[in-house]
Protein backbone atom coordinates (compact mmCIF):
# COMPACT_ATOMS: atom_id res chain seq x y z
CA UNK A 1 0.00 0.00 0.00
CA UNK A 2 1.09 3.53 -0.75
CA UNK A 3 0.51 4.59 2.85
CA UNK A 4 2.20 7.91 2.08
CA UNK A 5 -0.70 8.73 -0.27
CA UNK A 6 -4.01 7.98 1.47
CA UNK A 7 -6.10 8.82 -1.60
CA UNK A 8 -4.06 6.57 -3.90
CA UNK A 9 -4.32 3.81 -1.30
CA UNK A 10 -8.14 4.07 -1.19
CA UNK A 11 -8.34 4.23 -5.00
CA UNK A 12 -6.22 1.05 -5.25
CA UNK A 13 -8.45 -0.77 -2.74
CA UNK A 14 -11.71 0.37 -4.38
CA UNK A 15 -10.26 -0.61 -7.77
CA UNK A 16 -10.22 -4.25 -6.63
CA UNK A 17 -14.03 -4.28 -6.51
CA UNK A 18 -15.65 -5.98 -9.52
CA UNK A 19 -16.56 -3.60 -12.35
CA UNK A 20 -14.76 -0.67 -10.67
CA UNK A 21 -11.86 0.59 -12.79
CA UNK A 22 -9.28 3.13 -11.70
CA UNK A 23 -11.35 6.02 -13.03
CA UNK A 24 -14.51 5.02 -11.16
CA UNK A 25 -12.47 4.22 -8.03
CA UNK A 26 -11.02 7.74 -8.17
CA UNK A 27 -14.49 9.25 -8.55
CA UNK A 28 -15.77 7.23 -5.58
CA UNK A 29 -12.79 8.21 -3.40
CA UNK A 30 -13.34 11.90 -4.17
CA UNK A 31 -17.01 11.48 -3.36
CA UNK A 32 -16.19 9.98 0.04
CA UNK A 33 -13.77 12.86 0.67
CA UNK A 34 -16.35 15.48 -0.29
CA UNK A 35 -18.98 13.94 1.98
CA UNK A 36 -19.06 14.40 5.72
CA UNK A 37 -16.48 12.26 7.58
CA UNK A 38 -19.44 10.49 9.25
CA UNK A 39 -20.20 8.68 5.99
CA UNK A 40 -16.62 7.41 5.61
CA UNK A 41 -16.72 6.21 9.20
CA UNK A 42 -20.08 4.47 8.80
CA UNK A 43 -18.84 2.67 5.67
CA UNK A 44 -15.57 1.82 7.41
CA UNK A 45 -17.39 0.40 10.43
CA UNK A 46 -19.76 -1.63 8.28
CA UNK A 47 -16.86 -3.15 6.34
CA UNK A 48 -14.82 -3.88 9.47
CA UNK A 49 -17.68 -5.79 11.07
CA UNK A 50 -18.90 -7.58 7.94
CA UNK A 51 -16.95 -10.82 8.17
CA UNK A 52 -17.55 -11.08 11.90
CA UNK A 53 -21.29 -10.48 11.70
CA UNK A 54 -22.19 -12.34 8.53
CA UNK A 55 -21.66 -16.12 8.41
CA UNK A 56 -22.82 -19.03 6.32
CA UNK A 57 -26.11 -20.70 7.18
CA UNK A 58 -25.32 -24.02 8.88
CA UNK A 59 -27.88 -25.77 6.63
CA UNK A 60 -27.64 -24.26 3.17
CA UNK A 61 -24.59 -21.92 3.06
CA UNK A 62 -26.64 -18.76 2.44
CA UNK A 63 -25.31 -15.64 4.22
CA UNK A 64 -26.97 -14.96 7.55
CA UNK A 65 -26.34 -13.17 10.82
CA UNK A 66 -27.95 -16.06 12.75
CA UNK A 67 -27.11 -19.76 12.83
CA UNK A 68 -29.60 -20.68 10.11
CA UNK A 69 -30.88 -18.36 7.38
CA UNK A 70 -34.37 -16.95 6.90
CA UNK A 71 -35.19 -19.40 4.13
CA UNK A 72 -34.09 -22.49 6.07
CA UNK A 73 -36.08 -21.41 9.14
CA UNK A 74 -39.19 -20.49 7.11
CA UNK A 75 -41.64 -23.37 7.66
CA UNK A 76 -43.67 -22.33 4.59
CA UNK A 77 -40.83 -23.23 2.22
CA UNK A 78 -41.06 -26.64 0.52
CA UNK A 79 -38.29 -28.80 2.01
CA UNK A 80 -38.76 -31.54 -0.59
CA UNK A 81 -37.10 -29.49 -3.34
CA UNK A 82 -33.54 -28.20 -3.16
CA UNK A 83 -32.08 -25.67 -5.58
CA UNK A 84 -28.28 -25.94 -5.90
CA UNK A 85 -26.57 -22.63 -6.74
CA UNK A 86 -22.92 -21.68 -7.05
CA UNK A 87 -23.04 -18.38 -5.18
CA UNK A 88 -25.35 -16.44 -2.86
CA UNK A 89 -26.09 -13.68 -5.45
CA UNK A 90 -27.62 -16.41 -7.66
CA UNK A 91 -29.91 -17.38 -4.76
CA UNK A 92 -30.83 -13.71 -4.33
CA UNK A 93 -31.68 -13.43 -8.05
CA UNK A 94 -33.94 -16.52 -7.87
CA UNK A 95 -35.64 -15.13 -4.74
CA UNK A 96 -36.17 -11.81 -6.54
CA UNK A 97 -37.90 -13.65 -9.41
CA UNK A 98 -40.25 -14.96 -6.73
CA UNK A 99 -41.61 -18.21 -8.23
CA UNK A 100 -39.43 -20.74 -6.42
CA UNK A 101 -40.78 -21.94 -3.07
CA UNK A 102 -38.26 -24.66 -2.18
CA UNK A 103 -35.00 -24.39 -0.25
CA UNK A 104 -31.41 -23.85 -1.44
CA UNK A 105 -27.95 -25.32 -1.24
CA UNK A 106 -25.06 -22.96 -1.95
CA UNK A 107 -21.86 -24.63 -3.20
CA UNK A 108 -19.66 -21.49 -2.82
CA UNK A 109 -17.55 -22.95 -5.61
CA UNK A 110 -17.57 -24.05 -9.22
CA UNK A 111 -15.50 -26.65 -11.03
CA UNK A 112 -13.06 -24.89 -13.36
CA UNK A 113 -12.06 -27.61 -15.85
CA UNK A 114 -9.89 -25.17 -17.80
CA UNK A 115 -7.98 -24.03 -14.71
CA UNK A 116 -7.64 -27.56 -13.38
CA UNK A 117 -9.74 -26.85 -10.31
CA UNK A 118 -10.18 -30.12 -8.46
CA UNK A 119 -13.58 -31.41 -7.42
CA UNK A 120 -12.67 -31.50 -3.72
CA UNK A 121 -13.79 -27.90 -3.34
CA UNK A 122 -17.36 -29.03 -3.83
CA UNK A 123 -18.71 -30.64 -0.67
CA UNK A 124 -20.85 -33.43 -2.12
CA UNK A 125 -20.99 -35.26 1.22
CA UNK A 126 -22.77 -32.33 2.91
CA UNK A 127 -25.29 -32.10 0.06
CA UNK A 128 -25.93 -35.87 0.07
CA UNK A 129 -26.38 -35.81 3.84
CA UNK A 130 -28.95 -33.04 3.55
CA UNK A 131 -30.86 -34.91 0.85
CA UNK A 132 -31.07 -37.95 3.14
CA UNK A 133 -31.79 -36.05 6.39
CA UNK A 134 -34.38 -33.69 4.96
CA UNK A 135 -36.05 -36.26 2.72
CA UNK A 136 -35.46 -34.18 -0.42
CA UNK A 137 -37.29 -35.44 -3.55
CA UNK A 138 -35.83 -33.18 -6.22
CA UNK A 139 -32.53 -31.36 -6.68
CA UNK A 140 -32.66 -28.53 -9.25
CA UNK A 141 -29.17 -27.68 -10.47
CA UNK A 142 -29.11 -23.90 -11.00
CA UNK A 143 -25.38 -23.35 -11.50
CA UNK A 144 -24.56 -20.92 -14.33
CA UNK A 145 -24.92 -21.95 -17.97
CA UNK A 146 -21.16 -21.39 -18.43
CA UNK A 147 -18.45 -24.01 -18.97
CA UNK A 148 -17.77 -24.05 -15.22
CA UNK A 149 -21.45 -24.09 -14.30
CA UNK A 150 -22.21 -26.94 -16.70
CA UNK A 151 -19.22 -28.96 -15.50
CA UNK A 152 -20.29 -28.45 -11.91
CA UNK A 153 -23.91 -29.44 -12.64
CA UNK A 154 -22.71 -32.61 -14.40
CA UNK A 155 -20.35 -33.46 -11.53
CA UNK A 156 -23.03 -32.94 -8.86
CA UNK A 157 -25.59 -34.94 -10.88
CA UNK A 158 -23.17 -37.86 -11.30
CA UNK A 159 -22.14 -37.77 -7.63
CA UNK A 160 -25.77 -37.95 -6.46
CA UNK A 161 -26.80 -40.67 -8.92
CA UNK A 162 -27.00 -43.39 -6.25
CA UNK A 163 -29.54 -41.44 -4.18
CA UNK A 164 -33.31 -41.87 -4.71
CA UNK A 165 -33.80 -38.25 -5.79
CA UNK A 166 -34.89 -36.58 -9.03
CA UNK A 167 -32.09 -34.41 -10.42
CA UNK A 168 -32.99 -31.63 -12.88
CA UNK A 169 -31.17 -28.78 -14.60
CA UNK A 170 -32.66 -25.32 -15.24
CA UNK A 171 -33.61 -24.69 -18.89
CA UNK A 172 -31.31 -22.98 -21.37
CA UNK A 173 -32.69 -21.00 -24.32
CA UNK A 174 -33.51 -17.57 -25.70
CA UNK A 175 -34.12 -15.17 -22.76
CA UNK A 176 -37.49 -13.43 -22.34
CA UNK A 177 -37.82 -10.61 -24.87
CA UNK A 178 -34.71 -11.87 -26.69
CA UNK A 179 -34.29 -11.52 -30.44
CA UNK A 180 -33.27 -14.65 -32.35
CA UNK A 181 -31.15 -12.41 -34.57
CA UNK A 182 -28.81 -11.59 -31.68
CA UNK A 183 -28.77 -15.00 -29.98
CA UNK A 184 -25.46 -16.89 -30.13
CA UNK A 185 -25.09 -20.30 -31.78
CA UNK A 186 -25.01 -22.30 -28.54
CA UNK A 187 -28.12 -20.60 -27.14
CA UNK A 188 -30.02 -21.16 -30.39
CA UNK A 189 -28.92 -24.80 -30.42
CA UNK A 190 -30.14 -25.24 -26.86
CA UNK A 191 -33.42 -23.48 -27.63
CA UNK A 192 -34.10 -26.05 -30.35
CA UNK A 193 -32.95 -29.02 -28.26
CA UNK A 194 -35.17 -27.94 -25.37
CA UNK A 195 -38.24 -27.21 -27.52
CA UNK A 196 -41.64 -28.14 -26.07
CA UNK A 197 -44.79 -29.37 -27.77
CA UNK A 198 -47.61 -26.85 -27.94
CA UNK B 1 -29.13 1.77 9.76
CA UNK B 2 -30.52 -1.79 9.78
CA UNK B 3 -27.90 -2.92 12.29
CA UNK B 4 -29.76 -6.25 12.58
CA UNK B 5 -28.84 -7.00 8.96
CA UNK B 6 -25.12 -6.26 8.37
CA UNK B 7 -25.32 -7.01 4.64
CA UNK B 8 -28.32 -4.73 4.08
CA UNK B 9 -26.51 -2.02 6.06
CA UNK B 10 -23.41 -2.26 3.85
CA UNK B 11 -25.55 -2.33 0.68
CA UNK B 12 -27.36 0.84 1.83
CA UNK B 13 -24.05 2.61 2.53
CA UNK B 14 -22.45 1.54 -0.77
CA UNK B 15 -25.64 2.59 -2.57
CA UNK B 16 -24.97 6.21 -1.56
CA UNK B 17 -21.84 6.26 -3.75
CA UNK B 18 -22.34 8.04 -7.09
CA UNK B 19 -23.34 5.73 -9.95
CA UNK B 20 -23.79 2.75 -7.59
CA UNK B 21 -27.39 1.52 -7.59
CA UNK B 22 -28.82 -1.06 -5.21
CA UNK B 23 -28.00 -3.90 -7.57
CA UNK B 24 -24.34 -2.92 -7.97
CA UNK B 25 -24.06 -2.22 -4.24
CA UNK B 26 -25.34 -5.73 -3.55
CA UNK B 27 -22.81 -7.21 -5.98
CA UNK B 28 -19.98 -5.25 -4.33
CA UNK B 29 -21.06 -6.31 -0.82
CA UNK B 30 -21.11 -9.97 -1.86
CA UNK B 31 -17.68 -9.55 -3.42
CA UNK B 32 -16.29 -8.15 -0.16
CA UNK B 33 -17.86 -11.07 1.72
CA UNK B 34 -16.42 -13.64 -0.67
CA UNK B 35 -12.93 -12.12 -0.41
CA UNK B 36 -10.61 -12.68 2.52
CA UNK B 37 -11.53 -10.61 5.61
CA UNK B 38 -8.15 -8.86 5.20
CA UNK B 39 -9.49 -6.95 2.19
CA UNK B 40 -12.57 -5.70 4.08
CA UNK B 41 -10.31 -4.60 6.93
CA UNK B 42 -7.86 -2.81 4.62
CA UNK B 43 -10.72 -0.96 2.91
CA UNK B 44 -12.28 -0.18 6.29
CA UNK B 45 -8.99 1.21 7.64
CA UNK B 46 -8.38 3.30 4.56
CA UNK B 47 -11.85 4.83 4.78
CA UNK B 48 -11.59 5.47 8.51
CA UNK B 49 -8.32 7.38 8.13
CA UNK B 50 -9.23 9.25 4.93
CA UNK B 51 -10.62 12.47 6.36
CA UNK B 52 -7.89 12.65 8.99
CA UNK B 53 -5.03 12.07 6.55
CA UNK B 54 -6.22 14.05 3.54
CA UNK B 55 -6.70 17.80 3.85
CA UNK B 56 -7.01 20.80 1.57
CA UNK B 57 -3.84 22.49 0.33
CA UNK B 58 -3.43 25.77 2.25
CA UNK B 59 -2.74 27.60 -1.03
CA UNK B 60 -5.01 26.17 -3.70
CA UNK B 61 -7.52 23.82 -2.03
CA UNK B 62 -6.29 20.68 -3.83
CA UNK B 63 -6.30 17.51 -1.72
CA UNK B 64 -2.97 16.74 -0.08
CA UNK B 65 -1.51 14.87 2.87
CA UNK B 66 0.94 17.74 3.53
CA UNK B 67 0.33 21.42 4.23
CA UNK B 68 0.70 22.44 0.57
CA UNK B 69 0.05 20.21 -2.45
CA UNK B 70 2.56 18.87 -4.97
CA UNK B 71 1.55 21.40 -7.61
CA UNK B 72 1.88 24.42 -5.32
CA UNK B 73 5.31 23.29 -4.09
CA UNK B 74 6.56 22.46 -7.61
CA UNK B 75 8.86 25.37 -8.56
CA UNK B 76 8.65 24.44 -12.25
CA UNK B 77 4.95 25.36 -12.40
CA UNK B 78 4.11 28.80 -13.78
CA UNK B 79 2.82 30.91 -10.89
CA UNK B 80 1.66 33.73 -13.17
CA UNK B 81 -1.33 31.74 -14.41
CA UNK B 82 -4.07 30.38 -12.18
CA UNK B 83 -6.73 27.90 -13.31
CA UNK B 84 -9.93 28.12 -11.28
CA UNK B 85 -11.82 24.81 -11.01
CA UNK B 86 -14.94 23.83 -9.10
CA UNK B 87 -13.75 20.47 -7.77
CA UNK B 88 -10.52 18.49 -7.37
CA UNK B 89 -11.50 15.83 -9.96
CA UNK B 90 -11.60 18.63 -12.55
CA UNK B 91 -8.03 19.56 -11.60
CA UNK B 92 -7.05 15.88 -11.91
CA UNK B 93 -8.61 15.73 -15.40
CA UNK B 94 -6.68 18.82 -16.53
CA UNK B 95 -3.45 17.37 -15.09
CA UNK B 96 -4.14 14.12 -16.94
CA UNK B 97 -4.45 16.05 -20.23
CA UNK B 98 -0.96 17.32 -19.48
CA UNK B 99 -0.76 20.65 -21.37
CA UNK B 100 -1.41 23.09 -18.55
CA UNK B 101 1.72 24.22 -16.64
CA UNK B 102 0.26 26.88 -14.33
CA UNK B 103 -1.19 26.50 -10.84
CA UNK B 104 -4.78 25.95 -9.65
CA UNK B 105 -7.40 27.36 -7.37
CA UNK B 106 -10.17 24.98 -6.27
CA UNK B 107 -13.45 26.65 -5.30
CA UNK B 108 -14.99 23.48 -3.77
CA UNK B 109 -18.35 25.03 -4.66
CA UNK B 110 -20.51 26.22 -7.55
CA UNK B 111 -23.23 28.84 -7.66
CA UNK B 112 -26.57 27.13 -8.12
CA UNK B 113 -28.85 29.88 -9.42
CA UNK B 114 -31.80 27.49 -9.76
CA UNK B 115 -31.48 26.24 -6.16
CA UNK B 116 -30.94 29.72 -4.77
CA UNK B 117 -27.40 28.96 -3.62
CA UNK B 118 -25.92 32.16 -2.29
CA UNK B 119 -22.57 33.47 -3.48
CA UNK B 120 -21.07 33.45 0.02
CA UNK B 121 -20.00 29.85 -0.46
CA UNK B 122 -17.41 31.05 -2.97
CA UNK B 123 -14.41 32.57 -1.19
CA UNK B 124 -13.56 35.44 -3.55
CA UNK B 125 -11.42 37.18 -0.90
CA UNK B 126 -9.01 34.23 -0.71
CA UNK B 127 -8.71 34.09 -4.51
CA UNK B 128 -8.16 37.88 -4.78
CA UNK B 129 -5.54 37.71 -2.02
CA UNK B 130 -3.68 34.98 -3.90
CA UNK B 131 -3.77 36.94 -7.15
CA UNK B 132 -2.18 39.92 -5.37
CA UNK B 133 0.31 37.94 -3.25
CA UNK B 134 1.52 35.66 -6.04
CA UNK B 135 1.51 38.32 -8.75
CA UNK B 136 -0.87 36.33 -10.96
CA UNK B 137 -1.27 37.69 -14.52
CA UNK B 138 -4.06 35.47 -15.83
CA UNK B 139 -6.98 33.63 -14.29
CA UNK B 140 -8.44 30.86 -16.50
CA UNK B 141 -11.98 30.02 -15.41
CA UNK B 142 -12.36 26.25 -15.90
CA UNK B 143 -15.63 25.65 -14.07
CA UNK B 144 -18.02 23.30 -15.90
CA UNK B 145 -19.91 24.46 -18.99
CA UNK B 146 -23.19 23.84 -17.13
CA UNK B 147 -25.66 26.46 -15.86
CA UNK B 148 -23.95 26.38 -12.44
CA UNK B 149 -20.45 26.45 -13.93
CA UNK B 150 -21.27 29.37 -16.23
CA UNK B 151 -22.93 31.34 -13.42
CA UNK B 152 -19.91 30.71 -11.20
CA UNK B 153 -17.45 31.78 -13.92
CA UNK B 154 -19.43 34.98 -14.51
CA UNK B 155 -19.62 35.72 -10.78
CA UNK B 156 -15.85 35.15 -10.27
CA UNK B 157 -15.00 37.25 -13.35
CA UNK B 158 -17.18 40.16 -12.14
CA UNK B 159 -15.81 39.94 -8.60
CA UNK B 160 -12.20 40.13 -9.84
CA UNK B 161 -12.84 42.93 -12.34
CA UNK B 162 -11.06 45.58 -10.24
CA UNK B 163 -7.80 43.58 -10.18
CA UNK B 164 -5.09 44.06 -12.86
CA UNK B 165 -5.39 40.50 -14.13
CA UNK B 166 -6.47 38.95 -17.43
CA UNK B 167 -9.56 36.77 -16.91
CA UNK B 168 -10.33 34.07 -19.49
CA UNK B 169 -12.84 31.26 -19.85
CA UNK B 170 -12.06 27.83 -21.37
CA UNK B 171 -13.48 27.32 -24.88
CA UNK B 172 -16.82 25.65 -25.52
CA UNK B 173 -17.52 23.77 -28.77
CA UNK B 174 -17.71 20.38 -30.44
CA UNK B 175 -15.49 17.90 -28.56
CA UNK B 176 -12.56 16.20 -30.31
CA UNK B 177 -13.84 13.44 -32.57
CA UNK B 178 -17.40 14.71 -32.13
CA UNK B 179 -19.98 14.47 -34.89
CA UNK B 180 -21.92 17.65 -35.70
CA UNK B 181 -24.95 15.46 -36.30
CA UNK B 182 -25.10 14.52 -32.61
CA UNK B 183 -24.10 17.88 -31.11
CA UNK B 184 -26.81 19.72 -29.19
CA UNK B 185 -28.08 23.17 -30.18
CA UNK B 186 -26.18 25.08 -27.48
CA UNK B 187 -22.86 23.39 -28.28
CA UNK B 188 -23.30 24.05 -32.00
CA UNK B 189 -24.16 27.69 -31.28
CA UNK B 190 -21.04 28.04 -29.14
CA UNK B 191 -18.89 26.34 -31.76
CA UNK B 192 -19.98 29.00 -34.27
CA UNK B 193 -19.62 31.91 -31.83
CA UNK B 194 -16.10 30.74 -30.88
CA UNK B 195 -14.95 30.13 -34.46
CA UNK B 196 -11.37 31.06 -35.32
CA UNK B 197 -9.86 32.39 -38.54
CA UNK B 198 -7.72 29.92 -40.46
Amino acid sequence: MHSDDPLAELVALLGRLPGIGERTATRLAYFVLSEDAAYAHALSGSLAALHERVRRCASCGNFTSSDRCRICTDARRDGAILCVVARVPDLVAIERAGNYRGRYHVLHALLAPLDGMSADRIDIAALAQRIRDEDVREVVLATPLSVEGEATALYVAQSLRSLPVRISRIASGIPHGGELEFADQVTLGRAFEGRKDL
